[in-house]
């Protein structure tokens, strides 16, 4: 259920339906946006009604929400949501997070980004730990990847994107990471969503190679229900019958999800594509339908990565990437 | 089997490594290019090698082609095909096909004909003979729907791109048709494909849902086999898990086609859709990542259209379409 | 609508029922069973309502349809269809349907069609006419491989079952075979089911390889719509992300089309399977899920088959198979 | 690479290998077998040759394995592994393991299982803890469950198959549990799979709904790696564009993984089919294609039940199915 506060509810009429929320023993979540408030509420059972808050003071319209996902929800919150992650305004700057598959030696990783930021990257990814899918697979450096991460932070004052595969490492990865990603094969590991919902990091949740929008919008609630609102999503592509690139990016996910959600929508080309040659193209068609940011692996010796080669992109080629990205977006605004 | 003559070769040389392949008891295929012409030879069980050819004048290499399609490929061909339809010239300007999912009265017909051209379409696209799932279904209006095309043509003087469904029916529609769209259902109808290789109009062959590009590059071996060289191919969406909408728009495709295919590639977002909010993003997404036309469906009444009414795009908002389309392809060349 | 009457209606009510119907301009389709006779009302646009039906004699009941499909649904009519092939009844006794893929020289195909004779094999199938992907790869002796079927029939008492894949020659191929197949490539050719729903010979009509039920239910509708009530449903596996198998076996679909239809439901576990060793375990699948046949592809010499020699059964091992299947389907039935 | 023993090896020669392979800093698993010892050498980044073990005494042959998985291979172990579980032998027995969908309150959970045992069930399966797709979804009791699962062990003496979605629960859970199941939305959990390779406790791993079977058995190798040789495989259908049931039964999946490993082979039609109608022609269809055991959803109050109710199977209707599961299983055994 969502009740809609007027535009000029004062803070104390706001306060004072959570307190009411509360009292009826259900959670209150207050959504502040720049034209009103909305408390959606949860834990609702059904026994609680409209007649229980329409008449409080302050409130406008309470609303029945019937999907199974509700903080999540573009009827929740109306704006977009954004956050900072160092300079970078999540959901509004439009984003590029670069970097190798895994976390290489620290005099690889340290060049890849170097050069990186000298394109103009913020934000660096590289795995420390890797769920791959066979155990005789390099499974990333571990602990000594994220002190090498660490060291890319330290000397080149990039924000770190890393992935957590394991609740009992959250902590650890949250103390180098800017943002914790959770990759497609943990979607769906609630276990690992529910303990991101209580940590002050952002989470990149890519969706499940095969999940609907709606199993995914709902994978995003959990950890909105434990208290973490800062969440990006990330479409990377879906398993089909295709044989000509490693998934297949679901270029309609990334419209349809930004009007299901106010949560900002990326995209991860190099998955998708899981060959150099299509990451341009594809990187320039997420940002055409609407992405608001996009995952790159990048490696300057694709021949010697460690994990994922064949599908990175050479950073001496960024710069045309990134001027055309420019150029598409400047194209979709229109001036009348 | 492929043979490359040198720049300088004369028509005569072209003309006698023809005859000494046909004396082989094969068919020769010259495909002329800026840079060369190739000559493609099907027909071959194994028999003839590189020996009956290399030393023949003009020649300069003899290549083995491994993949299934031959005439369709870029090996074959190096250059982009382009073909005249109308005043547009497919495969070098860019091509927006858009009318009703079928021919409606007459009326309305040339009603929503006009309003398209108004918005610069010269290519007009309605069906008068529909392939429904379910014989319940409006099945077009058939020959009469024919005879409205007709009028839109010589009313407006707009090119007309309709579908086929039957080879019975290949010549009565080519009357009126400038281009003969054939059906996503019909992709791997290889007796109507046959008949079509015969015919002297560009044929417009949509992707089977479940087809690979290698499946759907062979379709369009049938067609150049047998002498028709004017294919346009049109990625339309795939059908995966995806509750979404109502195909998986496969974006990749566009730019792996054209890396296998010298063909033009079209994309045809309503059907990918089966939404009209998402026609303009993956319009956009489909041009960003390369293709070289749209197909649209649009109507000016969408809830009274006799068909797929929920996919159609207002006319009206072709204009902001079409200049956003124009800023994307610009922002794609760099100029250094 | 639907228009059940009583157990005890007589031929005049029937009559009289139909004869209101086409007053209305509607047609009648009387579906006679063991309990009742249904009328099935197709062609009504909404004009029609119960009010026009329900008083009239003999009428037990009107029901509107609301599924996209009428004359196949097991709401109008309750019991299994069946029909006679040569010495089988269709949907009563279990048929197995088996022959190499393509009809081969006549010796082989004969030498082939004997051994499944010797193994109690009463209908031989192959084709004459191939829909294959690709232009080079073998198109089917044609008319000359209906010379061979012409002489298996005459030679050895086989009933023939042979696929066709063009509208200009379903006589052609009517005059050989005893049931006309429609391939996987062919489900939505509505072309070809019209014209064979004016043929008086059973059709075999197979899933396509992205058919939902309900899209294949409605493709059987067009064959019966136009009066041919003789129709064979065959699974034969859908295009999934699988790479094991050639195709993946909707075993599901079986069980759910048996409540839905009451036409026969046959499965062709060797398309599905695309290699010989898995043949017998998925035909022995299923028979326990409720086949009613099995379309098998046999060779004695696939090393040397014209074509899918990877995925043929040989002949020698048909007795095994054939008493599991007998065996299967014993146990399914209990005695109490 | 694969070590194979003479069938005359003595235990000394055996372990003389196994030292001569952790010498070289490699680790080796040992695989007796009826006919054979099979020793495993894993951790070999290629600078180990066939050379290093070829002449030791005893040893037959020396077999480099391709697959990217080994200790599952049938390669590595001809036979077919088999344990315990209660007075099951799981492996060679046909085994059900039946039970509601999640743990219910105490009297229900014992009514059900009373009314299993009854009909000869032994094992017994519910969720304590479920990994729901929503966060307002029911998440299981909880421990309270195990306590719940716990009394059906003691009062009924059945054996509990239960779910295990967190690594730091598996020693909770283990203390209850006879067999420990990871679902398919875990099934590339690897943290949680590494883990559990070091619990003494046989593992039944389903797989993943969207996993190819060589990514499945790559799962299954974490387990066996870590040293836990005890895991039964579980088909439980796989998504795809089918709407007829909750997931596609890939019925091929059984023979096929039996070819390529010799770990039991269950199957889940409850979660394929996601329809109780379904279950009895897709188990039965599951044992004629070779399953060694199910994992049925048993309910006797379905209308109540809490969570799953539309595809709980009745136990009143268990004995019918168990004879015909026993029919069929004989039906499959020829006597010559």
């Amino acid at each position: 259920m969502l009740i809609v506060m007027k535009k000029a509810a004062t803070p104390a009429e706001i306060d004072n339906v959570c307190k009411v929320v509360q009292s009826l023993n259900l959670e209150s979540h207050p959504m502040p946006g720049a034209q009103r408030t909305a408390i959606c509420i949860t834990g609702n059972k059904g026994s609680v009604t409209k007649d229980n808050f329409s008449n409080l003071p302050g409130v406008k319209d309470v609303i029945r929400v019937s999907k199974p996902y509700k903080l999540v929800s573009r009827e929740t919150k109306i704006e977009d949501t954004t956050f900072k992650v160092g300079d970078v305004t999540i959901g509004k700057d439009f984003a590029v997070i670069a970097g190798p598959c895994s976390v290489e030696e620290e005099s690889i990783t340290l060049r890849i980004a170097e050069k990186l930021k000298a394109h103009g990257i913020n934000l660096f990814r590289a795995g420390a730990f890797k769920p791959r899918t066979g155990p005789y697979s390099f499974q990333g450096l571990g602990e000594q990847g994220l002190e090498i991460l660490a060291k890319v932070k330290q000397q080149l004052g990039l924000s770190i994107v890393t992935e957590v595969i394991d609740i009992e490492k959250i902590e650890m990865v949250a103390e180098v990471a800017d943002v914790l990603q959770v990759g497609t094969r943990n979607m769906a590991n609630t276990s690992l969503l529910k303990k991101l919902s209580k940590i002050n990091k952002p989470v990149l949740l890519k969706r499940g190679m095969s999940a609907t929008l709606d199993e995914y919008l709902q994978a995003a609630e959990y950890i909105m229900l434990g208290g973490n609102y800062q969440v990006i999503l990330c479409e990377r592509g879906i398993r089909t019958f295709n044989d000509h690139c490693r998934n297949t990016l679901d270029i309609a996910a990334i419209p349809t999800l930004q009007e299901r959600t106010h949560l900002p929508i990326f995209a991860d080309p190099s998955h998708a594509a899981g060959r150099t040659d299509l990451v341009a193209p594809l990187s320039l068609a997420c940002v055409a339908a609407g992405a608001q940011g996009l995952l790159l692996e990048a490696h300057d010796d694709a021949a010697n990565a460690y994990s994922d080669g064949q599908q990175a992109f050479h950073p001496d080629n960024l710069y045309n990437l990134q001027q055309k990205i420019i150029n598409v977006r400047e194209g979709l605004c229109l001036t009348t």
